[in-house]
């Protein structure tokens, strides 16, 4: 009963259903979201650093970039602190230390120590400073200070420009693209600046502005370190000949500290191996590929439709139920809809369905 | 005929399907399958080598681990064979080297090298030691020995412990959470250690405890490295208000051995430019983060019901099907839903419903 | 009216659609798509570079492999620009950076620099050589002398071996497999090479083989660097026991040009920092591996044959739509399917159908 009206009226709401599913999430496209992505980076660019001990040094990419390997993942460092010339010996703890302050030997257990200590105790409690008295330690000697950086050593880098080059291929499609090669003139990339309004598509960023768009404020960043994270995602149409194929950018601050330490070695003249500790800070860089391409294909566009027409069915159902069991009327509804069959006994049952006159659109039904 | 009927009769199925797809596979709900990650690690600690040539030396996080950036792949060292002062000359192959052993010059065609070999051959046969006579080659002298390391001299490593800082981000859904942010005690992270019952949120791991929950036996894999992963699992229910959006871990034992050749350099006093060797043996970590966030949606919701009520309409054409056919009165059936539409020849047709006799098959019946 | 019908008539369509559903797509399997993945990479091999000023000097893998870890992305070394013994000071720039030439002084503003720089102008212009004239700057002295290398120092590295030990964990299923373990011959993995029609299952690859299945001409390659995708595919169906879940290698040319700065410090006798600049060309390879597996599983059956069967839906519906509207005789079958179902007023009434008695419940007519 009234399935055709039914559909003009509850359709609507099953139209904007499957447009939905079909149009909007591109239902009747094969997609391929696992692209093959390539990235290489380079960094451009020198900084000065100024230290009263060791006058102005210049930085170039070869000092400032861990790994140099151009990766997807690297550290830009921006500040550091340095620990010069330790040697294997032994020298009191740093009294910021747990368990490391004393009065006397037999607060500090012989071999002992903890997560956080520079080395092992020897059972000595020695004189740190003219104020404090801590536990003897025997690792590399002298410790190092605990304190914070107060400025960033390397300002500068915040003008240092980052070349990101990016290649996608979407095998199912058969299709790659990069986001420096096809261009209209052979030097853009090298002059050009990304910018989200006015060159977009300029693979060429200045850390500065990078730190900006992802909501850090450089100078916070350059002096306790932090990471950055960079977006860079394609979406495909290829049924629109790839035109629009073009990589999307996009920034997050995702730490507001980063440091890790590292040591440079080397052996003394008197045979004895030393180390320069840094505990160097500064901004990981992260950049994560994405893509996806979609083309017209024949198998996704009848599964879209399938799951839409089903909607045609429980329409037709639910408008019955609504008639047989709601309406008040429902009692009339039941004896119009359903005959009873019985086996026959006989041949006694000709005329059970006689309608007077057909309705003249089914659409004048839907209640 | 019998829709609303055979739904209560079948509709048992019918409810547990629906019931699997949109409750247990949440199928009402949008996902974002694909959070951004940032994961951070640091490692703290000191282990001792007792090394009779050497003395005692003590090792911190600066010393073994490798890179030191704190990425979420790294190299624990526990354990390492040291080769040093080499530089480039001269010298007998070892002989654990396929075709290295020889009885005359004959068996050492100059300028011959293989996969194995740590040089290329010079064209002699020359004494390797009291038993052994091998070719020449040319390469970094002495060459590697080839022996296997019988006791990790970095046991302590057991000890130390790691800091895995972990942000993920469903952009979808504008929602990030962190493993150690939000907390009641700003200590709780500095002093707790994850334990998989009594602190599963506490994102602070001891390396013991972590090779033996992902099944191995420290010792073991100290000694001739393996592999580890730690996987990171967000399985976030965003309409539970991300109450329960909180990290599972879980451990796994990935390889059995596990090192590599690294060398550090530097030049002699003779201008001559030297090597040690070192071939490390350790543990690999490897942290992968996985993520899933979900929240309601009408567009999943309704692609869910609508699979779903597509059985509505299987199952009336079964039920179809079942007394058509099957049933043994299916003639009488046959008569009571099908009446034969003849088009009219005039107006003469008061009695369309009296089927002669019922179609042989029903594709007869088809336009 | 004429559904069995219209279901054999078009029943072609909707079949292939499902089959295609069920068996192409396996819509039978439950699906891990996300295997756990352990990489780890081995390079075997010496090369020997000649350089009349160095003479003849062998590499091994401590000294051409960057970072040494054996991970799943690394750089092998093909060739180099050495800029020996830097030290901090003033120089000429090079004459091919922007701005760098001058005829004055006032051509070089103190304290500029540029994206290409390799340091900070002092003010003064200074003679570079016999037939240039550029601006002085502090930085790294000399500077690096920007010339593109015209052999490949290290051509023999093209007989190079990677071994790459894979293991992939689907856990979904508690299922493991590895692409080295499981063989009938222990030294099988030593001695094989891969070939992809004669031995498409041994990971060990030669690094000329592997340059040529990616499109790649190894003596380009190794003069100016580029970048390799190893491609590794486990597609596992368990329900035929997983004999057939075996890697599938495929390779990928990924960039044809490669190179990155890094650097080599030391101290000299006068207590100067100095350092080797280094450009390094080569090859970077980057291994991805994916895996699915698949398992039979009673949801995804089901959700698949929901969206087919919602097909015999529509076209019960879409035959009657023709039947209704289209068809020359629609005003006949309207008559015949609908009658009009007025709310009774009194008992007068045309007495279109006259059951017996309204069936109780519609339960009641279920066979």
């Amino acid at each position: 009963m009234g399935s055709p009206g039914a559909a003009t009226g509850w359709g609507l709401l099953d139209y904007r259903t499957e447009k939905w599913a079909l149009l909007e999430k591109k239902g009747y496209q094969e997609q391929d979201l696992d692209p093959q992505i390539s990235v290489i980076t380079k960094l451009k660019g020198v900084s000065v650093t100024q230290i009263k001990a060791l006058g102005n040094r210049l930085w170039d990419v070869a000092d400032f970039v861990k790994p140099p390997q151009g990766e997807n993942v690297f550290f830009l460092v921006t500040n550091f602190l340095v620990t010069p010339e330790q040697v294997q010996g032994r020298c009191p703890e740093h009294p910021s230390i747990p368990l490391a302050n004393c009065w006397a030997d037999e607060h500090c257990p012989e071999g002992e120590t903890g997560t956080h200590s520079h080395g092992i105790k020897t059972g000595q409690c020695v004189e740190f400073n003219g104020t404090h008295r801590t536990c003897e330690i025997r690792g590399w000697c002298p410790v190092e200070s605990n304190s914070e950086p107060t400025k960033p050593l390397l300002l500068q880098a915040e003008n240092l420009t980052l070349f990101i080059k990016n290649t996608v291929t979407f095998s199912k499609f058969n299709f790659s693209r990069s986001n420096a090669l096809e261009t209209w003139d052979a030097t853009y990339f090298k002059r050009c600046r990304y910018d989200p309004r006015f060159s977009p598509y300029c693979p060429v960023f200045r850390i500065g502005d990078l730190v900006a768009a992802a909501g850090g404020v450089f100078e916070d960043l350059a002096l306790l370190g932090g990471a950055v994270g960079i977006f860079v995602h394609w979406d495909c149409d290829l049924d629109a000949g790839g035109s629009d194929c073009r990589p999307h950018y996009s920034f997050q601050l995702q730490e507001r500290s980063y440091n890790f330490r590292t040591a440079t070695h080397w052996w003394e003249a008197s045979g004895v191996e030393a180390r320069s500790l840094l505990k160097l800070y500064g901004i990981r860089f992260n950049i994560l590929v994405t893509g996806q391409a979609g083309k017209f294909g024949l198998i996704p566009t009848t599964l879209t439709l399938g799951t839409g027409v089903a909607w045609l069915g429980v329409i037709t159902f639910s408008c019955d139920l609504l008639l047989l069991y709601v309406d008040g009327e429902a009692h009339f509804y039941w004896r119009t809809k359903y005959e009873e069959a019985k086996a026959p006994k006989g041949t006694a049952n000709p005329e059970q369905t006689q309608p007077a006159s057909p309705p003249p659109h089914p659409a004048a039904q839907v209640p």
